[in-house]
C-alpha cells in the first residue's frame, strides 16, 4: 500500500552537526570540542559553554554552510528507493530562525544531490504537525506544533542524543524493515 | 472554535501579477499588455503571445522580484486579525521551479511586511494537499497533489480569472463572514 513518507533533512539526510564541528575545529584548533558520539542534546549549542555558543551559531548561519553539508550515508538512495517502490516521499524541514541563507541553500542542496525533480517534494515548515503523512522520519526527540495528534507516526532517525527516547528508530540501512515497506 | 487557516501568498497576499505587468510595461512600453481585469487564465504567461513569454518569465525569476511585491490591500491585516481571534494561521505557498531567488525572498517579504514572528508560520510546499487545515484560501482554481481528499476546504481568493469556478470565494473585506469566524 502506498505510504506518504516525510523525511527530515538536517541530521537525517544532511550531516549538519559534523559540518559545524569540522568548521569549528578548523577555526578554533586549540579549543575543546564535542565528539558527536557523546552529544546528548538535540542542539549542538547546548553542549558548548556559554562563551562559545555564538561561534557555533555563526557557523551554521554563514553563507555557504547548508550548501556544503555532506549527505548522510544511504539517505539519498533511500529516498529514491522508497519512491521507486511506489511510496510518496517528501523532504520535510524546518528553517533556522536566521533564514537568510538556509532556505535557498536547502533547495540548492536537494537540487544538487538528488536532482531537480525533487524540488517540488520539499516542504519547508516551522510546524511539521500540520503536514499529513504515514511516517515522519526525524531525529528530533519531540515534534511539537499546533496539531496535538499529527497524522503521521514519528519514527526517530537514529542519533546518539535520541537513544533515551522510547520511540521506534531507524537508520538508512534498516529503514525498509522498520517501516515494513513492500520491496 | 479554533480553526487552522492556510493562506496562499502570490496573488492572495502579494500582488504578483501587478508587479510583473508594471515591470513589463516599463521595459517594453511599445508592446501591448494584458489588463489584469481581463486576465482569464491562472498563469499570466498564458495570456501573452509565444514570443513574449520568456520576457514575462524572466521578470518573475529575477533577483529582487519577490522582495518588491506590493501587499494586496487588507491581506496582512486579515492574517493578524484571524490570529488575534484565536485561529492558527499559516502562509502556504508554492515556490517557482526557478527557486533561486523566490524562496529566500518570500521569507524576507513576510519578515518585512508582517514581522519576524510570522517566519515560523510560513509553509513552502510544492504540494498543498498534504498540509492539514480547516481552510485553504487560494486564488488557484484547482489545487492538486498526492492527497485526493485534502483536510481543508478550498476557498477561492477572488480574482477575475477564477470567476467561472464553482467554489466559495472571498476577499479581504468579507473574509470573516465567508469563513464564519467568531469575532
Amino acid at each position: 500500500m502506498t505510504k506518504i513518507i516525510l523525511v527530515d533533512m538536517d541530521r537525517a539526510l544532511a550531516d549538519f552537526d559534523k559540518k559545524v564541528t569540522d568548521i569549528y575545529r578548523a577555526k578554533f584548533p586549540d579549543r575543546p570540542y564535542v565528539n558527536l558520539q557523546d552529544k546528548d542534546t538535540f542542539y549542538l549549542t547546548d553542549q558548548y559553554p556559554q562563551e562559545y555558543k555564538s561561534d557555533i551559531k555563526a557557523i551554521s548561519t554563514a553563507p555557504g554552510f547548508f550548501r556544503s553539508l555532506e549527505p548522510i550515508e544511504g539517505g539519498l538512495e533511500a529516498l529514491t528507493e522508497m519512491e521507486s517502490l511506489g511510496h510518496k516521499v517528501f523532504i520535510c524541514t524546518s528553517p533556522l530562525g536566521a533564514y537568510q541563507n538556509c532556505v535557498a541553500e536547502k533547495f540548492e542542496w536537494i537540487d544538487k544531490h538528488i536532482g531537480k525533480g525533487w524540488i517540488k517534494k520539499i516542504i519547508i515548515t516551522g510546524d511539521k504537525t500540520i503536514v499529513t503523512g504515514d511516517y515522519l522520519i526525524d531525529d528530533r526527540p519531540e515534534i511539537e506544533g499546533v496539531e496535538s495528534t499529527p497524522a503521521w507516526k514519528h519514527i526517530l532517525y537514529d542519533q546518539p542524543y535520541n537513544h533515551n527516547v522510547n520511540k521506534r528508530r531507524l537508520t538508512w540501512t534498516n529503514y525498509k524493515e522498520i517501516l515494513n515497506l513492500q520491496f
